[in-house]
């Protein structure tokens, strides 16, 4: 079954396009969610909608579950293949299909890489403003599967804010257009149904989205506090006096020692027991006036030093250090954890001490990143997955921290979705009446539960079938 | 079986909060576009989201429709109720329930009136930016019905861009709680699929919005061209030279005499042929920068005079102009059709120009106001509905201007919605297949379509069943 179904696909996308032998399938077995990996029945790479849509035909006719996968960058299982089931590529899918000036906006194929996109618009002025942390790698069907964050989206919003049209090919195969017209086209908003959905809709095979003028000025400020309190303070004393950066960015000591002593280094001083980075953009009066107004505010929260990037240079090393921070980590321990939280800025202070203490009673290592100004925490606790009893600490305390998120009036994820990592606590923040709700939009579109079934939605809740294995 | 209905009605939400007199439905028979207007059965006014989820199961029980309303200022026939029945006005859940300062948000119910809101905020210097031209009377739960626009929409996004979370009532009395928690819940984006949707899911009782900071500095600025080209063509330079007013507004010769001959006089000048209104927020260094910059571009485009509000009651009284100027043209015909298109902001002059040509041909009185920064033109068709050749005129017009609108890459609907009104060029936008991945949404949640029934989505289309009338 699993030959005949390999040589239908590659009628469809080429030989070279469907991946079966096991050497080749073993980079597909897991995502950034190292934990947690499958063996998948194959791996297929279409090149287009249409390819897309004939492939999903031939599954749907089988009866064999689809997992939809970009970069494989994802951080909470939302790639990891079924069992039995097929992985759908976008890995081909890279052309920039259309950059329009004038309405500012670009359509791509969902395998468009994240960074690639921008650098296609910068020589109009123009860029995509979401800028998750994997931006080098991730693709721009991902960020639509998880609505991704990144530190720009303080100002500029999540995905969700930037896609103003997708082209879906659902479980049966079939295409649903939603690009066309480019303005906004009335009716349900599916695309903002589709857009967070992880994949369990159908497939994204191209997106329309917002492009941004690039600012005028852009001023990068490292602040420099001896702890985390002083740093977590600024923001709130930052947002309460109005002021608008486009960035808050914390980095705590043991990150800081980590991007320090990797590739990524980016002279964030040692002697630091937290650093905040903050960027503001604008015209340049409005710029500088803003910077005046935070140094203020830095200086009253116990600031040791302010250092401000000189050059365009300056604030890309200052910027690498950071999106560098999670890659870095691994000087630390063979495996990290991102957990991904969200609380009312105003408990951050709180959390961040909570999710210390938490993990200092497991006997765990945390590295605290975050995009402050969102409220979105990312313990990252660093483990060794070989060690089983560490690895179930960390499975403790990242319950326990996401428990206590969900207490103080927060929530699960921030931008890296629900995925396999948060089934079990999802039941915190939903009722079953409110997870019903999320099934009854299932059904309208998978009743079978074929498009990347088991994520998102817990499987009793939904009472999701298991799909059957290939046979 | 109407009076049983009116009786169980009564029992749920007290003996004067069902109306079934002829005299007092009468004012429930249309919403804003007054051409179309149908009796309801019975009016209903629960007064919070336990009486509305008792009343919506009475109905449900008895497979009578329900058309909810908030303040019935739409002006696409959203609101129109439909025969045998009964409509639920939102007129009694008027509270503000919460004003979260911090975390900036507040928790209102569905009836509270749109500049009420940001009047309860003002006071902490926050303010709800979604504007319609109607925030005097209109709803938050109209706006979130309908995804509003506004002036300041251009900056802020219209209503979806808003609202963070939803208390909705389903067609069989099922309350679905997506209020909390307040920060990003993770699932699927249901609130988002459900602003917008024009009542057919289900009926918003309680609305969680953001709550936006008061810029600290304002200035609005007029100026006076001598016909619309100009004022066109100075939009279109503004948006490319990357300038970001809060506002763009443009009013023509015939709105401008109109706004003129009201209580709303604003001083627009008699002499111009068109006026264009732009209103800059943020800090001072910015606001004066830009407004140097605007300067060049207007005299570029051969502006006749430009005036700048001197204090914030000169302001005022330029907005009251704008907001006021579909209530002015009451003073040119009796009726007055407000068309609501989109169009990509680069074929604004050229569809302007068409909208002109299309009701000279019709021999029907054009004025023109529009949402320029936006693309979102409304040409006002004054008319008086006793003349049935008229009508059908207006309605000729109406079609074509919308076609040419779709033609040109724009769309049915800025911001009023689909209602009644754009039901047939609904397909002009959506394929069926489109059409068809809505009808999965709508079954999902109001499979005998009880909730709004034959608004937003065709009959056809989606094989809409007609309701059964109270018998």
């Amino acid at each position: 079954m699993s030959d005949r179904l390999a040589a239908d696909l590659r009628a469809i996308v080429g030989p070279d396009s469907v991946l079966d032998e096991p050497s080749r399938l073993l980079p597909y077995e897991s995502d950034g969610l190292a934990m947690l990996s499958e063996r998948p029945e194959l791996v297929v790479l279409p090149a287009d909608t249409a390819e897309v849509a004939r492939c999903l035909r031939v599954l749907h006719q089988a009866g064999v579950p689809a997992v939809a996968r970009g970069a494989g960058t994802g951080l909470a299982g939302g790639a990891t293949p079924v069992a039995g089931g097929v992985v759908v590529s976008t890995a081909r899918m890279r052309t920039v299909l259309e950059v329009n000036l004038e309405d500012r906006y670009a359509r791509v194929q969902a395998g468009v890489v994240n960074v690639n996109l921008s650098r296609t618009a910068a020589g109009a002025g123009l860029a995509y403003a979401p800028d998750p942390s994997s931006q080098m790698a991730c693709t721009i069907g991902g960020n639509v599967a998880n609505n991704s964050g990144g530190p720009h989206c303080f100002k500029y919003g999540a995905t969700t804010r930037h896609v103003l049209g997708l082209v879906m090919v659902t479980a049966e195969g079939q295409v649903i257009d939603l690009s066309a017209p480019r303005v906004d086209p009335g009716g349900y908003d599916l695309v903002g149904l589709f857009v967070g959905s992880e994949g369990t809709f159908g497939l994204a095979t191209e997106v329309t989205v917002k492009l941004v003028p690039v600012p005028a000025v852009v001023e990068t400020v490292l602040a420099i506090f001896p702890d985390l309190d002083g740093a977590c303070d600024s923001v709130s004393d930052i947002i309460a006096a109005r002021l608008e950066p486009s960035a808050l960015e914390i980095l705590d000591k043991l990150t800081i020692d980590a991007v320090e002593d990797s590739v990524f280094a980016a002279g964030y001083p040692r002697e630091a027991g937290a650093v905040l980075l903050i960027e503001v953009e604008g015209v340049l009066e409005e710029v500088s006036a803003s910077v005046i107004d935070l140094r203020a505010i830095l200086d009253r929260r116990g600031v040791l030093e302010v250092r401000t990037a000189r050059d365009a240079d300056e604030r890309r090393k200052l910027w690498a250090g950071r999106k560098g921070a999670f890659g870095a980590m691994g000087r630390v321990a063979p495996d990290l954890y991102v957990a991904d939280a969200v609380v009312p800025r105003t408990r951050l202070r709180e959390m961040v001490a909570r999710s210390v203490e938490i993990c200092r009673r497991l006997d765990l290592r945390l590295a605290t990143v975050f995009h402050a100004g969102d409220g979105n925490l990312h313990p990252n606790i660093c483990y060794d997955r070989r060690d089983e009893d560490e690895v179930k600490r960390v499975l403790q305390a990242g319950s326990e921290i996401l428990s206590a998120c969900v207490e103080v009036g927060g929530s699960l994820t921030g931008e890296h979705g629900v995925g396999l990592e948060k089934l079990e606590q999802i039941e915190l923040v939903f009722s079953p009446d409110d997870l019903d709700a999320m099934c009854r939009a299932r059904d309208a579109w998978d009743p079978e539960r074929r498009m990347n079934p088991g994520k998102l939605i817990p499987m009793r809740a939904c009472m999701e079938l298991r799909t059957p294995p290939i046979r």
